[in-house]
């Protein structure tokens, strides 16, 4: 059990806490929350999201070759992923031109499409696409470790549940396959929806939900009515999720540059809280014999 | 099993059919869905919630004298409900100045209280709080056949929510003892919510879901991301939800001034869709042998 974690402080904290829990908490009351981008997946060098996000703008633009001269489509077209990093570096020197045109674009998306046949592109994704430097599937990107400690949580009567800033229904058809996580227990980001006549949800241009940072303790309660005992994150996006958690943290630290990456942008406010309150930091490097599945 | 239902078309519809999907339905799509206000416990002579609120503007006026002056606090503390009757009766007249009145009260009623002492409060209501005509506790005046149903649906693996227009955190404090529902399946209306510092979820004066209608779906689908395949209602708010539903609607008809309350006012609609539609109807009068539990 957790094979794949290093013995020592990490591992223990975590053994240790689910004993604790065991001997005493009633099994309704064993909530634990995983965030998904850096937490459960490799979310570098850009987000699994973005990627199915940039494919299909590529589609969109091939079915209607006028958007070509436009960007985002354009920078979709010739796979530039560059200018969609510039689009963020610009937001953080105040220039929010480009990451407007591609939210906008990326609401009006999947305008009017229905949830099933969102899903079925998002299965279709996952069913060939692959890690732009791993040279493996994107479903084979989840991280070994935390796959096992969902699996061990399980073992011990918690019910866990993703809370992920990435969208809600674009984790949801794989969840299972991938974490043994139902969709009832993907709560993240969501587009507005509505029901048409004929019975069908169908996909607004509008943010229902932005599932980070302080959103997330809110939508836990919404959706679970109850405090989590353990809580994992890997960035400044799940500082209050953490911090809301009664019991273990866990903050994942991407120390690893020869197995994975190495970046703390991003996550220096959740680092120096977990310093400060004595949350369990996990080191890639260090606490794990490996980070994804052969 | 079902003992308190009748012999006869309804009973033998919801039998059939909760053994043709045993028969072939995986368990994780054995998902069913119950409106709460004259669904599942009684909503007359007024809602449950709104003599939780007149009794906490009450309390609030003792507080502070000043308010007693004022409406909605003083027909509150004069018990005079023929006020917040009035308010809604105006509204349908659009006058809705004490209708605006009300919500706002209400939206500022719990301000910044945490959730956990609304909860305190909730628990506290219905540990004393009787139906006003009757004379048995609130909590006692859930419909006894529908509670045998939902019972009978979990010993056939199907998963149970509650999808209530009424408040989400109203529900969720007895929803367990009463109807054998956790928390985290019970869906409805719901305040803002912030965390303050100290980790606690602090309710705000802003509604964040009014979950009727055509929310339903949409929170249905946002909870728990599947189609459910049984749904029960018995008013115009729910018939959107049994729209969605893909199998089994169940409409309660209140047509039993001896037992209940006789009324079809608010359910014009979805009685109309139930008849156009072939949804089953659930008569009170002849499809229950009783109403309540002795």
């Amino acid at each position: 059990m957790l094979d794949s974690w290093r013995d020592g402080p990490t591992k223990s904290s975590i053994v240790d806490f689910v004993h604790g829990v065991t001997a005493g908490v009633p099994v309704e009351e064993r909530i634990a929350v995983f965030d998904n981008d850096g937490t459960l997946w490799c979310e570098k060098p850009a987000y699994v999201q973005l990627d199915f996000i940039v494919r299909r703008l590529a589609d969109k633009a091939a079915d209607d070759p006028g958007l070509r001269s436009q960007q985002p489509y354009r920078a979709a077209v010739e796979q530039d992923l560059s200018w969609f990093g510039a689009a963020v570096t610009k937001h953080y020197r105040g220039d929010d031109d480009d990451l407007n045109l591609l939210a906008r674009a990326g609401l009006q998306l999947h305008m009017s499409m229905s949830v099933d046949e969102y899903a079925g592109h998002v299965t279709d994704f996952f069913s060939h696409a692959d890690h732009p430097t791993f040279g493996r599937p994107y479903r084979a990107c989840t991280y070994a470790p935390m796959v096992e400690l969902l699996g061990y949580l399980a073992d011990n009567d918690f019910t866990c549940y993703i809370v992920s800033g990435g969208g809600r229904d674009f984790i949801r058809p794989v969840a299972q396959a991938i974490y043994g996580i139902p969709p009832e227990r993907v709560i993240g980001s969501a587009q507005g929806l509505k029901l048409d006549y004929s019975g069908d949800l169908l996909i607004q241009p509008t943010l229902d939900v932005f599932d980070d940072g302080p959103e997330k303790p809110v939508q836990i309660w919404s959706r679970i009515g109850r405090r989590p005992l353990l809580a994992a994150g890997n960035s400044n996006g799940d500082d209050e999720m953490l911090r809301y958690c009664r019991g273990l943290r866990l903050l994942v630290d991407h120390d690893d540059a020869d197995r994975e990456f190495a970046y703390s942008a991003g996550a220096e406010r959740a680092l120096e809280h977990a310093g400060a309150q004595g949350w369990t930091v996990i080191s890639m490097r260090r606490d794990w014999t490996t980070i994804f599945d052969a």
